[in-house]
């Protein structure tokens, strides 16, 4: 069962890959598809060297961390924030190409959908957000029935296309009639095309490195599971992407990155089929219910796929923020124990490339490829260094140690490690190579951009909360016992929430404390005045002219004087603040009191105390009870005993400590 | 000099409004043009009466508050509520139809730029309101020199052009060649489309109510001046607006609502001139200095219409504020004295109509004119019952004062003020009802939807206002002296901060003093015992267990607890706050502490203590200082005295008393 939940990514994976495999290969013209048995046979190889590579990382790094932790526990913390950079950049273009390709199956079963192809995306993904940010339970058989009925109706198609071939009734795509404008290409473009092709092509690789990732996840004994797991997912994965591309070439599938290469073909009306759904139309016939199916299990184990980089950025962002390297807030869980601040924040990014790109799967493809070999190329280096270490750390042992039979074993399966490894880190950093050259010009550069980008910010966080630390640790300056206190209560009009904060402020009993005023209107101080004496208010009034209408400097250079005056160390400004039921209450009271907290701060000595008072408002607009609040009396007044406890629904959320930031 | 300030909006209608009308009508065909002087015909006898109308609005209410302080005094709230939302929708759709009519004639001029259209015109706006919020003196040169040099040069055309036409060389436009693919229209549609025509050519119409929400503005005597630069204006808007459009005429203009329908024109590829592009190239010749000039004059005109949006916006919106229709964060002024809630609010605004109509001037008119009539037909309804009033007022009086000659002026200006706001309701409803009825399937629905939104929200917004009011209004509840009082000082881990926060808490003399600890983290919570003694902190440390790693809840039910054992009424709690020195460090620290703040402030008895701890570490990282940030010492530590006053950019900004919001 563990299969379908690491498998979407990368079995979904197929669905695109052998597209743009012939696709890049269609440039050169129709002679040019003969190079693809050899090109995606190079993708095969490729795809066993990396799933025996990552067999070997689970063996090593059983914890979880996937390359991210090899690269930062071997090579060290640049190469490791480089990886986190890359995967992050990765589950970007996850989510961003798994949707396109997604919309594009859905939009091949029904080209009626061609004209809202970036909506649709954008729909798929704030779906996604929603139900992530809603705590969806990993339901294996959610996962479990679009991955086998992906799995089960691909193999049955490539069965039963092939079956018909050996027995001379062929399949025939409905694009095989279509000629194609080919370009004029000199040899080296020959080779570059070729190169490009098996670029493309490796885009059938992109989520092996899921299983490394979810190891903690897997029933005992975990390290053999994820492994048999990655070996059986790399089999299937090989077994779909070869059957596939051999039943397109026989069908003759024509996929063109500009369809209107494609001559004879309506570009100008008609989206172009994907390759998936040429091949099912062309084994089934177009409209068949089992093409449907096809392109059912297809959209949904692509959207699954999509799903799947909304577990592993947050967990990921929440990895590096516990280490320091990203922002504390994506360390936070939210309201349904799942860290939001990471989910929306992919939601938004990967929204953006999707608009940007038009959801145009062909583009967002030349992103993609690049991050995942560099987290591949930086963890299968950092392998290498891992086995090199523990063949060091055992040539010390003493050689009595070394000769027991558990050592030899240890010994042998280290060096077979080392020399797979380097094998995986010697083609993944050739097929990087490769990737940059024939994608660079292709749009990769602003992977290129991104990563070093992301890198260097995340280097940056880390030093400032390492400088942060520093500055609050205890040390000898450290003293007790400042002498001396006033308490100042802000008045504009005398109301009820004013009266609760003098109130608060003398049950504290300061030193001193005085209620003062800010004159901008004469009239409103003289009656304020007036109600003053009126209500018997127990704290002197202290009214502080201001003749430019200014109301924070005033109150500044007030307490300045104050305290040069008496001396005190500490002042205490109360200001109330209201407490409101609905968010949208928020925006009807300004913020102007926050402000001024946040000015007054800034001054020698002062310290806020925020007195709320809860405005129930809203039911006397609606003629109903607000929802409700206990634990706050209603109005606010200061009433003697015994308190609420405050509404169950926020308080008992589990949540860590603040910063107290 | 007051005539180039207000009249930018006004005038610079005169650039789309013939194009419109004439555009209009060509839909039913070539023949169909000669109805056009009759139709311009209508809307010249129309402005003319709005203009005698506004003499009169100018006359009896020269505070500047127009239409909606017409509407308001005169026919009641809803009505006022009304004016004022049709006004705010009309603002928006000023910018949006002044930038897409200002991109066009660029456009005309410089054809390469059609592809940036949408970006350009976004360009303008956020370049408007960059501007704007920096805070532009509405230095009149400035206003001036594009005016002037766009009624010049649009004058000495039309003389041209007119002059030419006398001589027998009329200019014939590029766009006469072209022959028109009409639809066939039956009688009914005939009258409909010359309706649909008339209303287009009203947008003529807009801006000229501008001069009635300046009148403050004007030299003394402030009403004569106003008056009569309100006729001035509407003279020039008639000449320009008949000029142009009899010169249109005469070049044979050919400008279509969907330019593929001007048989030979290569729709595709190539973007329509604007009518007073077309009308310049073929007065002046294509591409001749005179032909520039017009097209940067009236590019300017209209973006400096756009600009005066930027001043009545926020304007109204701090009318409203200031009434309680509006949240009062758009009567703050900001950094530059300038309500820049209300202009950013306005830039978004416009931006997302620009973007979702593409920046397409014709579809951005038909939304336009019905608020511009809503406001209009409103205000002369609420001139004729103010004038009913003065006179009924009149008829109160004693005979003897009736007769004095002062009184029977007054009569008589009451009387002929009676007839022309009664010609100019009736003439502003039926129009309100012809452009409804022809543009309400053509968009303009969304703005009979936005309207009455807008006026109910309004209307709750006040509601609201008016209840808050009312519930903290002092009444015979109050009392003061509540007893018994506990600070507790929440600590995570022992650092500097915890430290000062200790030391103020100490400072207020509560009846007692506790540090609190959450033990999420056993380990922790042993460590921060042991470092308790070891400084001998002065405060008895109380450790509260979390078995489910429950931060809030735990503290709650202790103050609960507390509250019920001791019988405090006040529980001080408090947290210690960084203060940052830059806006990105906010990313960095997260909210736990301030969502922890909101929670506990729900809790019956509680008030919360913010004692401030300035971060330097932006040094530490970049090895130089910070922005100073005198009045907190540096590092936070409580120091005896004397104090700083806090930065005076900030602090000596004028801003009115906070509301406790």
């Amino acid at each position: 069962m563990a299969l379908p939940i690491f498998a979407s990514d990368a079995l979904s994976s197929v669905a695109y890959a052998p597209q743009e495999l012939l696709m890049i290969l269609l440039v050169g013209g129709l002679a040019f598809l003969s190079f693809s048995p050899w090109v995606a046979a190079a993708v095969v190889v490729l795809l066993v060297v990396v799933v025996l590579s990552y067999r070997q990382l689970i063996k090593a790094y059983p914890s979880g961390g996937g390359d991210y932790e090899v690269a930062r526990t071997n090579l060290g913390e640049v190469p490791g924030v480089v990886v986190a950079a890359a995967l992050l950049v990765d589950y970007v273009l996850t989510v961003a190409v798994s949707v396109a390709s997604g919309v594009d199956n859905i939009i091949s079963a029904i080209p009626a959908l061609n004209p809202f192809r970036v909506e649709i995306a954008v729909g798929f993904v704030i779906l996604i957000v929603i139900v992530n940010l809603r705590g969806v339970r990993e339901a294996s058989t959610v996962f479990a029935v679009p991955t086998y009925l992906f799995i089960g109706s691909v193999a049955v198609m490539i069965a039963v296309g092939l079956g018909r071939t050996v027995l001379g009734d062929a399949p025939v795509a409905s694009s095989a009639q279509y000629a194609v404008r080919a370009e004029d290409l000199g040899q080296i473009a020959v080779i570059l095309l070729i190169l490009r092709a098996f670029s493309s092509g490796c885009s059938a690789l992109t989520g092996v490195e899921a299983v490394s990732n979810g190891v903690p996840a897997f029933r005992k004994p975990k390290i053999r599971n994820a492994q048999t797991t990655l070996t059986l997912m790399g089999g299937i994965a090989i077994l779909l992407f070869s059957g596939l591309t051999v039943l397109a070439l026989v069908a003759g599938v024509h996929y063109a990155e500009n369809p209107c290469h494609l001559i004879g073909f309506d570009c100008a009306n008609q989206p172009q089929p994907s390759l998936m759904a040429q091949v099912a139309a062309a084994t089934f016939g177009m409209g068949s219910i089992p093409f449907f199916i096809i392109q059912a299990a297809t959209a949904a184990v692509l959207l699954l796929a999509a799903n799947t980089a909304f577990n592993g950025f947050p967990l990921l962002g929440a990895v590096l923020a516990r280490d320091g390297y990203a922002p504390k807030a994506l360390n936070t869980r939210g309201d349904r124990l799942v860290y939001s601040n990471g989910m929306i924040i992919l939601g938004i990014v990967a929204i953006g490339v999707l608009i940007v790109y038009q959801a145009n799967l062909t583009t967002l493809i030349q992103l993609y490829i690049i991050g995942v070999f560099v987290s591949f190329s930086l963890g299968q280096i950092g392998m290498v260094r891992h086995w090199r270490r523990v063949l060091r750390n055992m040539r010390d042992l003493p050689e009595e140690a070394r000769r027991q039979s558990a050592a030899r074993y240890e010994r042998r399966s280290a060096i077979s490690g080392l020399w797979i490894n380097s094998a995986g880190a010697s083609l993944t950093v050739l097929v990087l190579l490769i990737v940059t050259i024939t994608k660079f010009t292709h749009g990769a550069y602003l992977v290129f951009l991104a990563i070093p980008i992301l890198a260097t910010l995340m280097i940056g966080v880390n030093r400032y909360y390492r400088d942060v630390e520093h500055e609050i640790r205890m040390d000898d300056t450290v003293h007790f016992g400042s002498e001396g206190d006033v308490a100042i209560v802000l008045v504009n009009r005398l109301q009820k929430p004013v009266v609760k904060a003098i109130d608060y402020a003398m049950a504290a009993r300061h030193d001193k404390t005085l209620a003062v005023h800010v004159a901008i209107d004469e009239a409103d101080a003289d009656r304020l005045q007036k109600q003053w004496e009126e209500h018997n208010v127990p704290v002197p009034l202290v009214i502080i002219e201001s003749p430019y209408r200014a109301y924070t400097s005033p109150i500044v250079s007030f307490i300045k004087k104050y305290r040069e005056k008496h001396g005190s160390a500490v002042v205490t400004v109360y200001l109330p603040q209201y407490i409101v039921g609905h968010w949208w209450e928020t925006i009807l009271h300004n913020r102007r009191s926050r402000r001024l907290a946040q000015q007054l701060m800034l001054v020698h000595g002062v310290s806020i105390t925020l007195v709320p008072w809860l405005l129930d408002s809203s039911e006397l607009i609606y003629g109903r009870r607000s929802r409700p609040l206990p634990g706050q009396q209603r109005g606010g007044q200061p009433a003697p005993l015994p308190g609420h406890v405050p509404h169950a629904r926020r308080a008992t959320r589990p949540s860590g400590p603040p910063d107290n930031s």
